[in-house]
C-alpha cells in the first residue's frame, strides 16, 4: 500500500514538472507572432534528437552583435559616450585640449565640430582615452564609469539598458545547450568588463574590435600595455573573419540589427543545415528609438531589403516586444 | 530484512567506488617523482572546496604550447614538414621552382641552401603553401596530409606522435573541471584540423599564429580566402598578448618546453593565488630527442636557468615519463 502511494506521488511529480515545463513561456517579453515563433521553431528543430535538423551541443553556437542588438546604441554607441566622459575627466591633465580639436569639440559639447573631425578625429579620441594604460587599469576605469554614468536621455545607468527580450533569448538558448558569443564592432576589452554580469557571457565568448597590446615587465611584474594603434576592426566583413579566427567553427545562428551585421548573418546562414538569422528593427520611437536607413551609425538598409529573400527574421521592437528594458 | 540488505549493498557500492577512485592513478605514464607530485598537489589545492587556494571552475584555465609540449617537434616542427611536402606536391604546377630558391632547396632536399634562405625564405615557403586558398580548402589539404605523411625518422604518422603522458595530463585536468587551451606558435588553422581528434581540444580553444583572411562572396557563396600576409605570430611576448585577446582572463596553469613559452609561464605564474608553470626538458635521445640550449628552434635556455627560482616544474622526459608515445 505504501509503495503504491509512493509511485502515485512520484507520477504526480513527473506530470507536474512536465506540464510546467511545457507551459512555461521561455520568452515572456515577446509577443506571440512570427518572430517569436521562428525562434522557437528553430531551437526545437536543432535540439530534436534523431530529427533531420538535429545539431550536437558542441556546434550549437549563436553569435550576437552588441550595440543595438543586446543593448541600446543611440544617440551614440555607449562606448563613444564613455570616450566623451573620459575626455572630460582627463581634461584637467591636458590644458591644451581646450584649444585642440577634436577634444575642444567634446569639452564644449559642439556636435557640429565633432562630426566635422570625422574618422580621424574619432581615432584620436579613441586612442587618447583607450591607450597608454595597462589592460588592468583600463578595466577599472570602464567599471568605474559604468557604476556612475547615466544615459543622457533615457536617464538610466548603461547596464540597465540591455533589452529584456534579448536577455530572455540568451537564457533560452543557453538552456538549450547553445553557447552564445558576442561579435561586435565595440571594443573587446570594453565589453568584457560587463558581459558576464549583464548577459552571462564570459570573457572568452566576447569578440570585438581591438587595439594592439604590448607585453612588458615593469619592476618584475608583467603587464599588458594598450598601444595607440588599431589591431582589428570587427565590423562588416570583419565579423566572419573574427568568428573564424576566434571560434574556428561556423555558428548556426546570428543576431544583429544593422548592415554592419550583414556579412555575419550571410556567413552563418549560407552553410547547409538548419540555420537562423535575425535582425532587430528599431521602429519604436516611443519606448526606445526609431531609425534604420538614414543614420550614419547603426544603419539598416541592405538587411531590410534582403531579409525576406534570405529567410531572415526581422523583429519589430514595437510589435514583437512587450517590453524593451528590464523593470527597475 | 530486505531493506537492511539493500542498504548493505548500497554501502558496499559507495565503498567500492571510493576505493577505486582513490587508487586509480590519473597519470599512469608518469613515474612517481617531484614532477608528477607537483601536478597532483596543484590540482588538489585549486579544487579543494573551502581550501585557501580553491579556484572556481570557470577560472580553471590551463594553457599548453603544442610543438615539443604536446607532440614532438624534431627534426623540424611538423608544420614545416607539411610545408616541404606541400612544395613537393605543388612543384609540377610551378616548373620555375626547380631553379628558384628557396623552393629549389626543398625539392633537392638541400638543407644548407634552405637554412641560407633564412626567415625570408621560410616566409616565402609558408605563403606559397598556406595562402591563396580558402579556409575550407586548406583544412582539407592538411587533413589529407595528416592521413598519409609519416615522420622521417620515427616512422609514425604525425598524429601518433603526441606524448602519452601529456594526453593523460589533459584528461586529468578536464576531469577536474579545467578548460584546456592550446597557445602555440603553430598555425591556428593548421592545429584546428586535428586538435579535437588528437587532444580533445575543440577549435575555439586553439590559439596560434595566423595569416590574414579575407571575406569574399564567390558566385553567391561566402568564403574566407587565406592571404599571403602574416596576421599574428603567437610566440614569446605574443603568447600573453594572444591569451588576453582570445581568453580575456588569466589562466592558472601554463605548460611549455622552450623559451618561446617563457613569457606565457611568466604571465600566468605572476598573478596571485595558486599558479602552476611547467617546462618539459627534452633529454631523452633514446626514446625521442635530446636538445635544449643550442638549437635554433625549440631552444630552452633561460627557462632552464630560471625555473627553480620561479617555482616552475621541470619535467625530465627520460626520468619522469614511463613511456613517450602511445602504444600502437
Amino acid at each position: 500500500m505504501k509503495k503504491k502511494l509512493l509511485f502515485l506521488l512520484l507520477g504526480l511529480c513527473v506530470l507536474l514538472v512536465t506540464v510546467s515545463s511545457v507551459q512555461a513561456d521561455p520568452l515572456p517579453s515577446w509577443n506571440d507572432g512570427a518572430a517569436k515563433r521562428s525562434i522557437i521553431e528553430f531551437v526545437a528543430k536543432v535540439t530534436k534528437k534523431g530529427g533531420p535538423d538535429f545539431v550536437q551541443s558542441a556546434d550549437r553556437i549563436a553569435v550576437f552583435d552588441n550595440d543595438g542588438t543586446l543593448w541600446a546604441e543611440q544617440p551614440f554607441c555607449f562606448q563613444l559616450q564613455f570616450v566623451m566622459d573620459r575626455v572630460r575627466s582627463l581634461a584637467p591633465q591636458h590644458p591644451d585640449w581646450k584649444e585642440k580639436q577634436p577634444f575642444k569639440a567634446v569639452l564644449e559639447n559642439d556636435q557640429k565640430a565633432l562630426s566635422a573631425s570625422g574618422l580621424q578625429g574619432l581615432d584620436e579620441l579613441l586612442m587618447a582615452t583607450h591607450a597608454g594604460i595597462t589592460t588592468e587599469e583600463f578595466e577599472q576605469i570602464v567599471k568605474n564609469w559604468l557604476a556612475t554614468a547615466r544615459h543622457p536621455t533615457l536617464k538610466r545607468r548603461y547596464l540597465e539598458l540591455a533589452y529584456q527580450p534579448m536577455l530572455e533569448l540568451l537564457e533560452y538558448l543557453r538552456q538549450n545547450d547553445f553557447r552564445v558569443f558576442i561579435v561586435s564592432g565595440g571594443g573587446i576589452e570594453f565589453m568584457r568588463t560587463f558581459s558576464e554580469k549583464l548577459y552571462g557571457i564570459p570573457p572568452e565568448q566576447v569578440i570585438g574590435s581591438s587595439i594592439v597590446t604590448r607585453y612588458e615587465v615593469r619592476n618584475g611584474r608583467p603587464v599588458l600595455v594598450r598601444e595607440p594603434k588599431l589591431d582589428f576592426f570587427d565590423d562588416k566583413e570583419g565579423k566572419p573573419v573574427a568568428i573564424n579566427k576566434f571560434i574556428g567553427r561556423r555558428p548556426i545562428a546570428a543576431f544583429g540589427n544593422s548592415d554592419g551585421d550583414f556579412q555575419m548573418l550571410e556567413w552563418v546562414t549560407a552553410s547547409s543545415g538548419a540555420r537562423f538569422g535575425l535582425l532587430i528593427h528599431h521602429d519604436d520611437a516611443g519606448r526606445e528609438f526609431a531609425y534604420d536607413r538614414d543614420v550614419p551609425a547603426g544603419k539598416l538598409d541592405r538587411g531590410l531589403n534582403e531579409a525576406k529573400m534570405r529567410g531572415w527574421t526581422v523583429v519589430s521592437m514595437k510589435n514583437d516586444w512587450k517590453k524593451v528594458f528590464p523593470s527597475k
